[in-house]
């Protein structure tokens, strides 16, 4: 069965979008893109983008599975609860055209593609270059982050923790219930 | 001039949402809704219906400006990362529609509408009251905080803070700089 996987690591500043398509086992490179946020000026206007190009990928490929880089706990609350609106805005993208949406950790996605939980972003690059037969590195190492996303739901979608719609927060917080408050 | 404003109360468990009309110095009560989210099970599900939720009632009421409660810190990272989320979807809503969003502190609010930051939510609804001209006080004092917001933004909209499109975040970080990281 084709399926198509958007990936997604959403940032304040770099927003990173990579897209596959995947059949059986093969994997196609479809789309390396990213939404550099720091050319707008306000917060508002950042979101808006944010939920725009999120929105304006999915209307143009039609992603069957949407895959999110998540951290599920960072330095402070400031940057948590702004990370948090840039995800939010971006999962309403997803949610609005009823794509399933799974969340995975930046190490979980470093482990599903360089076997590492603690890859550098170089050695992430390294591996999707391998994996996709993409004819370079890409270069611009933030944008990757989103691709890896879609690679690494494409190596989990068959087991069990991502059969569910939706796996990442309601599985972080019943694996880790105390960082429920 | 004549202006609708929705005003929301973002949370994990409840959704407020009030609508007023206004006309020169004159307030009009026009709705009061709650979106309950303790009956959706997954996180994922609760940020669908707050999407549809806010836009349908956008798409109902046709809202010139929408007024957000945004607490700018909180007790941990987990829990505004969650809040983002939650106040993301609600914002993309409003972002998709191009409606202008301003965001108050909860402190802020109650300032404008009862004159204590730190009054009740019991007092808030009391000023609501006389204020709209409600038969009687709102029982789900939830939902009024989205009230409280629209009435807010009301009182403030004249004022040179509240003249732009967006002013919470942008605002705060200005003054609270220390706050910034």
């Amino acid at each position: 069965m084709e399926r198509i996987i958007l990936g997604i690591d959403p940032g304040t500043t770099v927003m990173g979008f990579g897209l596959i398509r995947t059949e059986k086992n093969k994997m196609h490179f479809l789309l390396l893109d990213e939404l550099l946020l720091h050319k707008y000026e306000s917060h508002s206007l950042r979101l808006k983008r944010i939920f725009e190009k999120t929105l304006s990928i999915i209307d143009e490929f039609h992603p069957d599975e949407l895959a999110i880089e998540a951290p599920f706990y960072g330095k402070n609350v400031q940057s948590m609860l702004k990370l948090g609106r840039a995800q939010g805005v971006a999962m309403a993208a997803g949610l609005y055209r009823e794509i399933p949406i799974s969340e995975y950790s930046p190490k979980k996605i470093k482990m599903s593609i360089t076997g590492n939980g603690n890859a550098s972003k170089e050695q992430v690059a390294g591996m999707l270059q391998n994996l996709l037969g993409l004819k370079e590195i890409p270069k611009r190492l933030d944008a990757t982050d989103g691709l890896a996303a879609a690679v690494c739901h494409f190596f989990n979608s068959g087991r069990e923790e991502a059969q569910k719609t939706y796996t990442g927060w309601d599985a972080f917080l019943k694996d880790n219930p105390n960082r429920k408050r």
